[in-house]
């Protein structure tokens, strides 16, 4: 039986050699899966197989995979049309609605991904779900001033009833600061979240909020490795 | 005749004087009309003609003024229902609505006063505009990544036809960065904002935007400064 990591490879190598030409500006999401498509990009350009490319990196982890890999990089201030995105995902509905975020880079992937044409994502089976919310946290980043006010205004959204919220802390128990300066705040829900866009919606209005997990709309493909193999889901 | 910091100073004092008591948690805005509200409330304080007063500080420079008058400071964190919030505003329409930010501080500003019961606005008769957006910037406040393109993107939001975007650079030509560690997009229009709404929610929907400087249905009264004596609006 293939383990997880054969299975973030399957579907991050996939994702390149099937939505990655030469030519093209490409998206870097963060994370284990993610991780495994910049290695194949790396490879790839090594190998001739891939030429003239340029990418925009999520993270500043993904920008240090990349630049190790020799992989050009750019920015969306030079290149703000991007032919292809690819990045994991830690939830993802039928309708191809997701959560993201759990590795803390939700701000910096939303920016780039939805500038792309087409939004790969790469997960495994384990990731797809009923509803959004339930499987872990759904992550909103917030302005440090203040923030335990943000976190009590979020929580009391009637949008988002029922959730529990927690400042993500690191291994020492300080506050998680992101690539941005801010810190996130994790939401966590017993039954999923009823309206997602109504959610985004009201978590949008909440000043104090930077951005939130949930990415609506916004993934064109999403590339499943499972039990039975690897297979596609289109909106 | 009265000058413009004689005006700014009246507004200032009458803004206490009418609206501040004992017992109270009060906002304090930032700028220079804003800092004639601290300035009276420093001396009413040590006069003991006030007492029992908290005092949240929506700027690290408004932290600093308040400190040197020993005033009580206190947090969004701790007390998140304010009675009442002071603070100038670099316009106001006839409904009311604000821009504000130009002095850099608009995210601290909102924050803070969106949590008071009364928001007390107070200029001098020049802020009193026929339509928002006309009388100088429109403040912005981004994330610091991929700030270009952000800027752009605000740019070309239909709500804000016919805008011009600049970033905000303080005067040995460097990017301004706010309080928290953003920066300002200042935006310039030929017209007045057709439609403050849209293009507050416009604004709100554009991955990378923070905060902007459209305060909307949040003044309570405006008290104004005018060459026929001091007056209020109320909404």
């Amino acid at each position: 039986m293939a383990s997880a990591d054969d299975l973030k490879k399957q579907v991050g190598y996939k994702a390149v050699d099937d939505y990655v030409r030469s030519g093209m500006v490409v998206g870097l999401g963060t994370g284990s899966t993610a991780a495994f498509a910049v290695e194949r990009l790396g490879q790839k350009l090594a190998a001739g197989a891939l030429r003239d490319i340029r990418c925009v990196p999520t993270s500043v982890r993904t920008e240090e995979q990349a630049r190790s890999l020799n992989i050009p990089l750019t920015t969306l201030d030079e290149d703000a049309e991007l032919d292809v995105a690819v990045d994991g995902a830690d939830e993802v509905d039928s309708a191809l609605n997701l959560v993201k975020g759990r590795g803390g880079a939700l701000l910096r992937e939303k920016m780039v991904e939805v500038c792309a044409k087409q939004f790969i994502v790469i997960v495994d089976e384990s990731k797809l779900v009923p509803g959004l919310g339930v499987s872990g946290a759904m992550p909103v980043e917030v302005t440090p001033f203040c923030w335990q006010h943000t976190m009590r205004k979020i929580a009391a959204l009637p949008a988002l009833a029922g959730c529990r919220a927690e400042a993500r802390r690191d291994a020492a128990g300080a506050l998680y600061v992101t690539d941005n300066g801010n810190y996130i705040v994790d939401l966590y829900f017993e039954k999923p979240i009823a309206d997602a866009y109504q959610a985004a919606q009201a978590l949008r209005d909440t000043v104090g909020v930077v951005e939130h997990g949930l990415f609506l709309d916004m993934a064109s493909v999403v590339i499943v490795a499972g039990a039975q193999g690897v297979y596609e889901k289109h909106r």
